[in-house]
């Protein structure tokens, strides 16, 4: 077989759901794809965008209920491929957290097939923004730790083991797919020293307009309601959601203004208006 | 003073340089944007993607070097939105991740200014997605920490103090802003009980065509080159580059197919074959 008529097997991250939020790369790349192949989580809103007819082609494996084996999904890569599809490969989020990205690469790696990965906004970051909190907070939060319950090593490890270190009070958790088993993991949590009055939020269907959330504390988490998948959990002192303001979507398109006015609009300042004449004088002297 | 006329101010993710990275809903923000405060580490090519004569003012403090203060910043945010002009506020990579995001939303939230947040791809997983490598691998680390080096409480801590319990070998560590001084993050880590053949990786300029890459292990980190901001460090067993192939670019325009001809493909494959017709079979049902 002629090498340069192989296909490229293309790991393109779907964002959290809002198509808006797909990369402007990753919405050329589905709107003009022939062959999508996708996971169970990958929001009916971004599928729409498709072309009209590709093949579109459902992989997912929803809570172990196999319908194909990764190896299949490797070796179904791999023939593509070679028979010269190009093949967009939509996972949720970004493929690089928690898309079993890793598998797939090898399989294509060793058969000599041409990729490439296109990143994704990934879920936690929308849940956090749609929130109105951010994940780090100088103040309160250093470090940002994405994790997933089904994925924790050392199930038979001592309560606690699995966070050590991991949940401490400048920490911002996300676990990712937290599941059914809100009870275990409080349990741990606390055995890892996480405080009870930690602050957290469950997030159903980020980004999307069927989004719910659901707030807590560790010591409350264990009562909270079921939600539908795909669903996060965040926990943290940076877990602050701040409402966002009614008149975000009646606000009237406001007054626009050009440099000259926004510089009137600073003048009381002293150092504002420095900062910005200096720029204004760069500007002007690079054109 | 009418409120509706209040602007708004939007925190919009610039994503980790390439602007085919942005999301959808940040390109169409940004070119239609009339007043744009963004920091230090926006790519240029950003920037140019800027409706022609906006206002764009860098209010970026690089390395402690202060132009502006913070709460100057926040008193510009808070003065444009009542003078009625709404406001994009340009961070790189994604907005709640390491962006001071949260003093900006708090001074807003107190002086009732409407303001929302379009998450974007952070560097970390730009940077995994260009080396073809997945921040998690099922066989290798199950968690990602983002962290940053400048940020990392606990200055006089005793070395490994600040990473315990995040280094282990099934965490892969994502560094933003990793600084001059590896030596010292390079003894803590080891320290903190990271083995020293863990894979290594520091990043400059994700995703743009300046992008360098620098591997070494953690043993060998400290002797690394200094590489030009913006810049991450990854650490971790999944650390594993893949070469993209070079027939990624060169491609010519693959074979396409419809459905009929991909379920030829399969045909030898009863499992596939089974997937692919049973979603067929509903795809012509709901037509």
């Amino acid at each position: 077989m002629n090498e340069s008529l192989q296909g490229v097997v293309r790991f393109v991250g779907a964002g959290p759901g809002d198509p808006s939020l797909l990369t402007v790369r990753a919405d050329s790349l589905l709107r003009s794809a022939r062959v999508i192949l996708h996971d169970d989580l990958v929001a009916p809103e971004i599928l729409a965008l498709a072309s009209s007819e590709p093949v579109v082609l459902n992989v997912g494996k929803r809570c172990g209920a196999k319908r194909i084996t990764q190896g299949e999904i490797n070796s179904l890569l791999i023939s593509a491929a070679r028979r010269g599809f190009d093949v967009v490969r939509l996972k949720s989020g970004d493929p690089a957290v928690f898309g079993r990205l890793a598998e797939e690469l090898d399989a294509l790696s060793a058969a000599g097939v041409a990729f490439e990965i296109v990143p994704g906004v990934s879920a936690g970051m929308a849940a956090a923004s749609s929130l109105g909190f951010s994940l780090t907070d100088r103040r309160l939060s250093s470090r940002v730790v994405f994790a997933s319950a089904h994925l924790a090593p050392g199930k038979d490890a001592a309560p606690g083991e699995n966070w050590r270190g991991l949940a401490g009070d400048s920490t911002t958790l996300v676990i990712y797919m937290p599941g059914h088993h809100l009870d275990r993991l409080q349990e741990e949590l606390l055995a890892a020293g996480l405080a009870p009055d930690t602050p957290a939020v469950l997030v159903s269907r980020a980004s999307t307009p069927a989004q719910r959330e659901h707030y807590a504390t560790l010591a409350t988490l264990a009562s909270s309601p079921v939600v539908e998948a795909p669903s996060l959990l965040l926990l943290g002192r940076a877990v602050a959601p701040r409402p966002l303001s009614p008149a975000l979507d009646s606000a009237p398109a406001a007054a626009q203004s050009d440099w000259e006015s926004f510089l009137d609009l600073l003048a009381p300042d002293a150092s504002f208006a420095r900062v910005a004449s200096l720029q204004l004088k760069e500007r002007k002297s690079t054109r």
